[in-house]
């Protein structure tokens, strides 16, 4: 599930899932920016620390293009480590990348670059247990299946853990006929933004495909919600309508856990006064 | 009205308010962390550099206690002031803070030493418009109401540009007798997050208050917005049931203004091949 | 004069230099990278940022070949402009560049691309006094001296401001032709680090060079005496030998104004006691 | 040895430190500001960061007084843990602080609230490994031997793993007395910057002192060295004069490894063009 910055992945945490996307789009999003990098590698990472220490749950980091060459991937990928986060996901576009909801045919890296940032990325991860999952933006660059099970194959034959066929499509039926000749050979996720009416998670997962990246929810959430509210309290010049719909003071201290400063104070500062 | 990050502060603007409330209380929630300056107050400027590049709406800033002494006031200042930023409010407690909503009798800052920073913020400031907003916190401290004016008048005589008068009361009752007793001797902002029940914002004005902070509403809608989203989606397996009350993809690319990318790449990138 | 930190630059500026030279090189080096981008813009831009602190003498920025496409250029270009920098040099080289001094035959950016580029700076810089300067690395990347002509009339039609022809020749011939070709056009800046003694700044300046930049020579200076020093006190045991040759504390205290400091503390902290 | 950046930390191991001392006072200087907390201390932290990057070498990080109180520390020491250094020192002053050879007389924090941090740092750390140095600052602040000994024993009481006994007398004498005092009791760190020719390393050890910090010498070094060649190209006009006594270009791409960056394109970008 996305999220976009401490506050947001922790709360994905909390709800229960078992991983938290770090989200490009919504990231950028929240800075205000365009999902085009707009963003250096270094503020994404600013912020993906920030959820690192919000949350145990396990953070897939949405690492674009890999914000250069084979390079900039192996320095990301190293710095993510630091931070402590689970894995990345780079994508087969060129760099500086473009959102894949805009426009289309958008140019798509030579494979052999792409699969030499795979290798970079597997090589200079510094725990067993981090993940470097490659997502192809075949369908999204108008490409045939073929392309795409190609472009597939040579990301798993240079190390990736697993595999992310992305689609545009509303109909999920590119993504279902990957995930059947891909056959389950390695583990494979979709992000059904366009098409989860058409074919929900459970076609989906019958299909092949292990696992499904809600990938701009709580962005596109908390929008509505800072609109709805902003709008009514600008209009009535009041929050008293819009009170019992959003959260609580009380509710934002116990998620951030305000309790444990008062517990930390009494251990480290044994001498405060008391009030 | 508060906003937290980039894409609040824009919202913020979209819906027509008058200025920006960057919340310390809020930016922090935002980065997972608790209202007591466990956010540098670099990172503070980093998240308010990206609200400023968003939004042309005029920006306060929340610089809570001044991140340390009149030397770190001052270079903060010139720092917001690069930024662009139309302010800052500085408060009379002690570095580091705490939130005004947690335990009771909070220690307040030594006058001088406080009117010491009023006087440095201005003295700091590199252009006429900026202003300088000091916030006593007298009546959260448990001081009387003669305290909170002999503490408002000393910063309007260190020079500050406006007076925001804090009460956590339930009845509002201290910061109305507070407004009436100033007598609209210079701008006075309140912050009716826990009164606006009992005293809402007419009878603030009326009783000489000139503007009125909305200082958490936008951390709270998007806070329980996540929440229920997330947890539909997990308990659902499916964003099928929140679809109509999220934004849409298209509304943020329309936020964030992508039209004008693909513009601007006509103009700067004359030859990138058709698709 | 190279500056690679806010020490370096205020050092520049007081030895009389009319410009500092915000070394893309010399910043990697100092932040123990090389010089292929893997400092991302935001880093460098915040080492920018306390350069422009430091000193008034004029930056000017080596932007490498800016970070991405013309839209990372328009980005960092108006970040420039707020933390008050002099102007940005961008090179026509791809994205993550190499430092020129390194292999051979690197290749250029396709021209019309490279002028998008200088565009889009003109266009994003938000005072009249900004400078946009183009360098051409067509002799770095091998070629003629009619193509390096041809980029820099190209460039210069785009808007640039000044021209940098760079060279790694040891002669300076090359350079000294394409002076005499370019006719005092416009504004020509050279970087003699590998031809100053066969081409010394009055050959230079007479051929129609306006300005010498020293591009790389305090990280050089710096790496070399903490070399030595460093080198001394491990050998010896103690820093005896190298006082006299190194700066004092109080020299640093003066260069840093500490005295400022403690004027600063009478004015706004009255109260302190006396010691 | 001191270090102020990733270059000076690379040098600092390269010549055979066991240690590197991110000193606050270096740093501060090397971003242009004053050593009393102009920097936060997340700016501290990604300097360190590179500087970890940079070396194998333990990094001991000059943790000033802490940046607040004992939930910054424990904040701090969390993050540097992260960073991968080998510990933190930290000073028995108030925040902000000021560098010890600046007046007289600064006053120290209540013994019991620096406990209070050595604690939250010793509980904080995340490897059994990190070191905690207490760093008392009775000498400076003019307080007695007994004083000193005092503070040392509660820091060690609270958890301490080595004490700092700094002094800025000419003579030594204190700090001999000092170490001889107290007896080995747990590693002992001295600061000679004041008095290294009156009471040299040897003498030191003799009395009980276990490790020498050489707390500013880089920055001081590289300070005079930029200072002498920027002044000679000035004056003279070229580098010729100083080229044979500062580090060549080969110097510094063998000192951050280029030749890797060759090997690795080798490995990753398999079909990169022969120049």
């Amino acid at each position: 599930m996305e999220a976009h910055d401490a506050l947001s992945a922790k709360i994905v945490g909390n709800v229960g899932f078992e991983g938290v996307w770090a989200s490009g789009f919504a990231i950028a999003s929240s800075l205000g920016l365009r999902d085009c990098n707009e963003a250096s590698w270094s503020q994404v990472l600013t912020i993906v620390s920030h959820m690192a220490e919000a949350t145990e749950t396990p953070i897939l980091v949405d690492g674009d293009s890999g914000f250069g060459n084979f390079n900039n991937v192996r320095r990301f990928v190293r710095a993510l480590g630091r931070v402590g986060v689970a894995g990345i996901c780079l994508e087969d576009k060129l760099f500086p990348k473009l959102n894949s909801f805009i426009g289309s045919g958008q140019p798509l890296a030579a494979l052999e670059e792409f699969c030499g940032k795979i290798k970079a990325a597997k090589d200079a991860q510094d725990n067993a247990q981090f993940s470097v999952v490659a997502r192809t933006e075949a369908f999204v660059a108008g490409l045939s299946i073929d392309d795409a099970l190609q472009r597939a194959e040579a990301c798993w034959n240079a190390g990736a853990d697993a595999i992310v066929i992305h689609s545009k499509s509303t109909s999920g039926d590119e993504v279902l006929e990957f995930a059947r000749r891909w056959a389950r050979r390695s583990p494979l996720l979709a992000i059904p933004t366009t098409y989860h009416a058409s074919a929900p998670p459970a076609m989906l997962h019958e299909a092949g495909v292990s696992a499904i990246v809600w990938a701009n929810y709580n962005i596109r959430a908390a929008t509505r919600a800072m609109q709805s509210s902003s709008r009514a309290i600008r209009e009535t010049g009041t929050p008293a309508a819009i009170e019992p719909s959003i959260a609580t003071m009380d509710e934002l201290f116990d998620l951030l856990n305000y309790a444990e400063l008062e517990a930390a104070e009494r251990r480290y500062l044994p001498l405060k006064p008391e009030p």
